[in-house]
């Protein structure tokens, strides 16, 4: 059988364009024991996906050129020679960027959805939602009545940061990149106060405006000089996660800012960084509370779904300019 | 009764000078209730004075201009109205630069010495051993066959981390300025290795080079360019406890470097300011760890003793350009 993959042609320098990536057809090889063949429904596009067209190693190994990307996926088995699956079955895992795939059936989970749309199972119930919660819950451990600002704050894991620190009962600002997304955190998701960094000329007037108590936790997506401005009023023992430096991926020289490391040590504050697979062991906890969360109406999500296979590169492209809300998820 | 004073003249901008100290006679105030005459005899100083010669809040609160600095002094009691204190007592406290001193008998602790010399209780047995202990046991938290490295590792608190680190069976890179202090470090304290940065040209190659398995553990003394190499070189899950920045303590703009945010991002690193009142509860056990160890001759120290009260001044301008070995201590 034939199928459609979506390969790295080349390692970009700088942005990503789509020229990076190149489609082409493929012969699927014939199904061995123990493998299935998954028709990809719904495909996760992440930031932490341009770590990985560079050569270097970042949190996981590089893309290979000439080979499909890879990423989560949600998909339904098409053909199985597995015992643990059947025909119609509908599954999750790490699969590469095509539109169907032969793969060993350990490399899949089967997905049995109690909620809706199943999408969220790649996004608050996936690793999106537990790196907004273990990040949160582990290094910055939030206490009530603490002020906590998230950057990306509208990106998939902004978003759900920003309402587990409000369910601990903490002044929760956002940073975020349009209007558009202010409103939505503010109306929708409970965030206090949304500072627009495009709009606002002078960043740590408007954090230090937006938080007269200081800032005890900075999660932050996104680094950079708006990360520069949050550090500027950081408060005594700070805790600072890490979580992804968004505003950096593209740079192609090595990033230069002002030294973090006297505002740490005066302030005797902590920042670490992090993936979300150091807290493998709080899966199953996390999960649970994150579902719990979700059913009884205290967290909300949304889902930005693109259409269609193909657009997968524009998808992976529209992350770094900020064309989503919530989580980016492209449906076949 | 008169004395002499040393207060601060006026606050440095950049490199502190002796213009900013001024040395003046004053008359001591009749004693109290409940207070005690003390005569210093040795008088710590400590790169973390720099920062309270500003106006900005840094650790502590800033000196005040025409009035006397302050710090670690063992000192002898001349005249006493308190009950808790007599005549001939050895004290310890935080005390003005006062060649001698009128102070409430709840500023000061007695201190019954029973290791020699007795500036070490300034020092090793003082803030710079509980600093080092508490810093590198509670942040970096040392696992045998670790690599770990010191900048100001010929400075009182680099001295003690490295030796901690070699009991707990570390491999051990030191970072100094001088081939004096790097050859002792080497002999007489058990550092594996010592990088001279003064004259190493190729600092990251050099850290390379020393520290094959990559960095574990950087405790940093000293900050800046040094520290860039070290931390292009740290493993997964690395501790950097942030002790000091003394190369910044001077500086007149803003410090600008490579941002470390990318590589704590994808090194699942940590980061951590700290000041040893951070860890006050911790002292007892610390002091009773470092002494034992002392006793048993598996710590060793050495201090740097400047003689005369008016040397105060030149003793602290010192640290900043590496003179000391160790502890510096001015004995009045």
């Amino acid at each position: 059988m034939n199928t459609t993959q979506i390969v790295l042609a080349s390692r970009p320098t700088g942005m990503p364009t789509q020229e990076n990536f190149r489609s082409e057809t493929i012969t699927l090889p014939d199904l061995q024991p123990a493998e299935v063949m998954v028709q990809g429904l719904y495909y996760s596009v992440d930031p932490y996906m341009r770590g990985r067209m560079n050569e270097g190693k970042s949190y996981v190994p590089p893309f290979k050129i000439d080979c499909p990307l890879e990423g989560g996926v949600i998909g339904k088995v098409i053909t199985s020679r597995s015992d643990q699956f059947k025909k119609g079955d509908i599954v999750i895992g790490n699969l590469p960027w095509q539109e169907a795939c032969v793969v060993a059936d350990n490399k899949i989970k089967p997905l049995h959805a109690t909620v809706s749309p199943i999408s969220f199972y790649l996004s608050v119930l996936g690793m999106t939602g537990l790196t907004a919660y273990l990040g949160l819950m582990q290094i910055g451990v939030p206490k009530a009545g603490e002020t906590v600002v998230v950057s990306g704050a509208g990106g998939a894991v902004g978003i759900v940061v920003g309402q587990i620190a409000k369910l601990k009962e903490c002044h929760v600002i956002g940073i975020s990149g349009s209007e558009e997304k202010a409103n939505l955190l503010k109306a929708q998701f409970g965030f206090d106060e949304v500072i627009n960094y495009k709009t606002t000329s002078k960043m740590s007037e408007a954090v230090r405006a937006a938080c007269p108590k200081g800032v005890d936790i900075y999660f932050d997506n996104v680094g950079g000089e708006l990360s520069d401005a949050v550090m500027s009023c950081i408060n005594k023992h700070a805790r600072i996660p890490l979580c992804g430096q968004i505003s950096l991926y593209n740079t192609t020289q090595i990033p230069v800012g002002p030294r973090v490391q006297p505002l740490l040590l005066t302030r005797s504050s902590l920042m670490q960084g992090f993936i979300v697979s150091d807290y493998e062991t709080l899966f199953p906890e996390a999960s649970t509370q994150l579902t719990k969360w979700l059913a009884e109406g205290k967290l909300k999500f949304t889902d930005t779904i693109v259409h269609g296979f193909p657009q997968l590169p524009a998808a992976l492209l529209g992350l770094f300019t900020g064309e989503n809300t919530g989580k980016m998820v492209v449906r076949a």
